[in-house]
């Protein structure tokens, strides 16, 4: 018989791959563990979520996802604390920014029970994939997608959301270098570089090997109109403190609206950090680093966190940033992570127990 | 055992499901016929594509394709004339256009053989289901995805390259009304506007939907930083009359080069009408449809070849175009379906015939 947790109907898988993983040696996102959460969207309307073994997906090859590009997704993660319990970090939050990313996609709104109870009940079940190792954490991945049929481009009549875990190591290793870029662009103003859809990753793949080819790890996306302002760094946000200010840009319909993102800008807040969101300048950028007032770049995002950039390039020019002993990335990167897996007071509310 | 065409293997259904088809009465992309290419990157390289029977795509739930909307594709059409004789139009532009899609989206570029042998040795197997009703073709549907697994936001190292198709009728039907878009963007200087990607399309779903429910059935794309420009018309490109004068953007990075496009422009040129390939702005066309100098508007792609719009919305203003007896429209229609289905001549050397 099948058991049922928050209403959430479980039908577990008859063996577990949990003795294969190596737990002290994990890549980002490469092994998932045994079960995934399915809930399929038919006759105009989300159904009841289950959780349901790990399992190869089947379309028709006429299926929308296929063509047209209709996805969109989340990161998350759930960290254990010392005493086994089981912790998410703002997950409502995700909840939202996957309808808002839906609805400019044109996919169907989902219900907050199916996705929060749907999550907590995978967590149960799977609570052992929990990575404890310090740097890890068990990474979830909701996304949905198009599964409807043919090949009329509009809308899909079937979609699928689903939910993966993949207990994870860093996403970053060794230094990050960026490149500043003049040509490419990640989005549109009036497009969907705000939402998780999938095709605005799939557009950044060519200029980011490019950028690699040139022995950078990263793009730092600029505005498709001047590339006269820094918008994101690869699939993260971007800051930089100048002096001792931290600064980054405005969230807009170019740009995520990222989680780990205003985060830093209130606990930056909170620490008596002075903090600015406007629009910041290549030209300022430069400057900065010519004049030795740029003290830091970093990244923020889910999958990382906070990563430090150690350069940049910009028109054939390399930059490099100062090493300092204590770096606003560092100390706000601990106080997140500190805050993410219970091991310090959460003043903000953000930590989400699942039980 | 197996049969062989131009060197690509061939494995037949075991039954059709041709005598299920009502060809009198087809819809756009709705059935497909028995058989599809199938073809497989892995390990670093193309694999030689087979022809086998329709069938699910079965794939890991970390595929990248339903995280990071990595898939571009094409449209084609195949006919059959009066001597039952199978016709392609321009299909070697199909060809180079999907690999400068790919390129865009870091997937492998195909070699020429693999398409050409391939989509022969398709039609050839499914000939019976190109219709010969007036309006009617074989529409195929060339598409690559990435299918290799993981989530980290990175090319994937495995692809399927399908072709698909469907015997079809016409794409739209009845008068077409569209609105100038002044919020929504399609794409970004710098982006992925020029290529065939599959997060194109879904982009456009949710504007398309506003103007839906306005009483419009598709969006008129304008550039994303001032809005002053028309750029395309839904998925086609957009062809304005301004007098006798045709006129219709160039391509750009935001802009795809349409093959239907590029046929119009040659072909009214021979003919002997005027043709300017120019930015074309809002007020240009606003101001031509007040004083009575706008005589067309047309739609141009592969699934509807031309469609001649009514009428248009733009700041709460409806416009009407005025009812011609003889148009660009219809004559260049005519022009190119003829010449798709070797009624006439073709001295552009366009048609391709498939043995």
């Amino acid at each position: 018989m099948n058991a049922i947790i928050n209403d959430i109907e479980i039908i577990k898988a008859k063996t577990t791959k949990i003795n294969d993983v190596d737990f002290d040696n994990l890549k980002f996102g490469h092994v998932f563990s045994d079960h995934m959460l399915e809930c399929n969207y038919k006759d105009g309307k989300w159904h009841a979520p289950k959780v349901v073994p790990y399992h190869p997906i089947t379309l028709d090859p006429s299926a929308k996802i296929f063509h047209y590009g209709q996805s969109v997704f989340e990161g998350m993660k759930a960290y254990k604390d010392a005493d086994k319990n089981v912790w998410l970090f703002r997950p409502l939050d995700n909840f939202k920014r996957l309808n808002i990313s839906s609805k400019r996609l044109a996919i169907p709104e989902l219900p907050e029970n199916y996705f929060m109870d749907g999550l907590k009940a995978l967590l149960e079940v799977d609570k052992d994939w929990i990575p404890t190792n310090e740097g890890s954490s068990l990474y979830i991945r909701p996304f949905i997608f198009a599964s409807g049929n043919g090949f009329h481009a509009s809308p899909a009549d079937e979609y699928k959301f689903i939910i993966c875990t993949a207990p994870s190591g860093a996403y970053f290793s060794g230094e990050l270098r960026v490149l500043i870029e003049e040509k490419y662009s990640r989005s549109a103003n009036g497009g969907v570089g705000f939402a998780k859809a999938g095709g605005n990753y799939a557009g950044q793949f060519y200029p980011t090997q490019l950028a690699i080819e040139k022995g950078y790890q990263q793009v730092i996306w600029t505005d498709d109109n001047t590339h006269e302002y820094i918008e994101e760094a690869g699939a993260m946000n971007i800051f930089v403190r100048i002096n001792d200010t931290l600064i980054t840009g405005p969230t807009s319909d170019r740009i995520l609206d990222g989680i780990t993102r205003k985060s830093i800008i209130e606990l930056a807040k909170a620490e008596g950090i002075p903090v600015e969101v406007r629009k910041i300048s290549v030209s300022e950028v430069v400057e900065a680093a010519k004049n030795g007032s740029l003290k830091e770049m970093f990244g923020a995002g889910t999958a990382a966190v906070i990563s430090p950039i150690a350069g940049f390039g910009y028109k054939d020019v390399d930059y490099e940033l100062p090493k300092l002993d204590d770096t606003y990335a560092s100390f706000l990167k601990k106080r997140i992570t500190d805050i993410q897996t219970n091991k310090v007071e959460d003043p903000f509310g953000w930590r989400f127990e699942v039980k």
